[in-house]
């Protein structure tokens, strides 16, 4: 599936993800990859390839399953009721161990940081999750250090962010992180991301 | 389709559509539907059910096709290279004049304006689309008043927002307008969408 020798970014889809979880840092990438002299390549793959329902009922079929994908620079691992379901699969977990040994920067938006507390990954690291969540990432992993304040947390080969939303923020972070701020509010400019919610 | 007599709301999808311009609002009013007491449906919709291969390569799979998800109240259009095409097909417009004869909301994200200001929906209109594509919409229809500063216009039976991810703010007028502000603060606490993009 590769066509090129850039950078290689994944974006994790499986059933019961949060639709934005998924789509929020897959736009800020995908125009990143669209401006950039860079070129990075982002896809979207469930682990066995096949298509997803997310949380509200989007329906998305993957550009590829794991191991067609591959190899990843960044992982992406979107949150939602499904992301509390795979924090319990042992399969999983193991997969996700596996990633670690492989991929060099694992990001997490929402409760994507369960599965990877519960695997062991974010042990003794800072972190952050959806701030309904916060409790429920210490009990997996008592020695994660939880900001409850931050947007996203970049804690060197793992970047984690706050609920849903918080994934833009936190791709507009990695862009500035791999290429340079400039690109990342080029970025920004072209979602017009200046966000002004109704009170 | 429907399951219930309470308000029903329909975001298009089409091939070229921008991610971040269907899901945005999407979620936000997926979110409400789960939080409400109204119990409002949101469903997405191509015109013909198939799937679209959105603009950055995203594949969806839509709930339905227009007829079955009528009727709607409201219409979310979104943006993206697709909208720019579908504001040049006779075809799509005749099929806009008519949602607008049985749709008594229609809202349009980023360059979804572009469509209906082709079908002649924002004659004499405020009305406001991505910064980039303010003279595309004026040139599409002279008539129409361009707000090249709001983040979203509601101009009573018309809503259109700025580019891409305005969508997520002016969906969250929409549950603002159509249930309650506390509704909207509600929801835009479960998004956590209190956004603090690097600058």
């Amino acid at each position: 599936m590769s066509t090129g020798h850039g950078l290689r970014l994944g974006v994790l889809v499986f059933d019961g993800a949060e639709e934005l979880d998924v789509v929020g840092p897959y736009e800020v990438l995908a125009v990143w990859s669209a401006l950039s002299p860079m070129k990075p390549q982002v896809v979207t793959f469930s682990r066995d390839g096949a298509g997803v329902r997310c949380a509200h009922g989007v329906r998305l079929l993957p550009d590829g399953d794991a191991d067609e994908v591959a190899p990843l620079h960044v992982l992406v691992h979107p949150g939602g009721p499904g992301a509390r379901a795979l924090a319990t699969q042992p399969e999983h977990l193991a997969w996700l161990r596996d990633v670690r040994r492989k991929v060099p920067l694992l990001t997490s938006v929402c409760t994507g940081a369960l599965p990877l507390a519960a695997a062991g990954l974010l042990a003794g690291r800072t972190a952050t999750t959806h701030r309904a969540s916060v409790d429920e990432l210490a009990a997996l992993d008592p020695s994660v250090l939880v900001d409850t304040e931050a947007r996203f947390v970049d804690d060197g080969d793992v970047v984690t962010s706050a609920g849903v939303s918080a994934g833009i923020d936190m791709a507009l972070h990695l862009v500035a992180r791999l290429e340079s701020p400039a690109m990342a509010r080029q970025v920004r400019g072209e979602l017009q991301y200046e966000p002004e919610p109704p009170d």
